[in-house]
């Protein structure tokens, strides 16, 4: 097979599976909108600080919220453990080897889900590039990036940010002990995607969760398109 | 198209890929190994500190050996402009979205070398899952990863640490920050892998850096599977 021949009919896959998750997460999506559900698609590169972000969302969003978590990792049941910890309902997807989620692997937890529920996190799988492309049927994307990973990502792995909601800047106490700019981080990414909204926050200090948690209860409130 | 059809030309797909790149990598291999020039696949999720520690071994490197390095992003030159910055010759491969480094890409970039050349690294995109799954001729393969990850990455990111010869653990000077133990981090990858050589390093305070490149210059006196 020529590599001419080989890569269209790579595009041609390609194109399948993204149209065909593109439907199942319309599908999701209208089902848990329907439900009153807010659901946020969580991203970025390994050990961001996904889960811990979960954790601490779990402390100060359980006693007046119902939440629930599905976790997607290549491997382990660690990070859905952790959140079972914290009191709060979660679903480990291990992918296997794949790099990404899909709608039809959430599709596969809906039915799992608690009858009443206010919000719903899916952690991606630790990747910076390829969630970006699917859509799992959220209403909210957010990236988050931790100060350690520095200044130039927004650019250099556009696709994720031009496509998020929100950017949440992590491990904001390590700043002191780094070169790092914030405003920096937060120009670049705004120049890819004005409307971003911008948290810089600190699991070890609580910097940041106050205004973080805020918009979430502020964006259940809002209609969806609103 | 069922999803089941799908699924099937999908995998047919990828094996095509896969089965292409891999003649395209040992085409590549064997051309480099006659030339003498050690070849490293230098991998990780983004911010671990690839292109700071190819900074760091140009300088210790550059005076008595002949080095260059292929940099691999999905968008910018900036990494390449950095390298170049240190007197070292470098390319940039942007992928345009692609989430990895393929051999095909690299092939491209052989007859643009200096005749004479002891190292060639190529720094891959920055992905702790996808670039695992593709050689690209490399001789040694090695997997950064940052000490702000955390220490569970091994098992949930397994392939890229089960088939690398090299872990080199970087920003080590952020250790007495944050909860961390490097003998688990170590543990956990040598269960996977116990071939692996692993290095503890800060680019900020020089740690591990002899022990490092030591390891390279011993490797390049190597012949190749010896």
């Amino acid at each position: 097979m020529s590599e001419k021949t080989l890569k269209h009919k790579e595009v041609i896959v390609i194109q399948d599976i993204l149209g065909s998750n593109k439907k199942i997460a319309a599908e999701i999506r209208s089902k848990l909108e329907a439900r009153g559900i807010l659901t946020v698609n969580v991203m970025s590169s390994p050990g961001a600080g996904k889960t811990t972000l979960l954790e601490k969302l779990a402390d100060r969003l359980k006693s007046g919220y119902r939440m629930a978590v599905i976790e997607g990792d290549i491997e382990t049941e660690r990070d859905a453990e952790r959140i079972r910890a914290k009191g709060v309902p979660a679903w480990q997807i291990t992918t296997g080897g794949a790099c990404h989620l899909e709608a039809k692997m959430v599709a596969r937890i809906l039915p799992e889900l608690p009858k009443e529920l206010d919000f719903l996190f899916i952690e991606n799988v630790g990747n910076l590039v390829c969630p970006a492309g699917y859509e799992l049927g959220e209403r909210l994307r957010c990236v988050l990036l931790s100060v350690p990973e520095g200044e130039d990502k927004p650019k250099k792995y556009p696709k994720v940010f031009m496509t998020s909601d929100c950017l949440i800047l992590t491990k904001a106490d390590l700043i002191p002990y780094l070169p790092y700019d914030r405003e920096k981080v937060k120009k670049e990414a705004l120049e890819l995607n004005p409307r971003l909204k911008v948290f810089v926050t600190s699991a070890v200090t609580g910097q940041g969760f106050d205004e973080l948690v805020d918009f979430f209860i502020a964006s259940l409130r809002r209609p969806p398109h609103a």
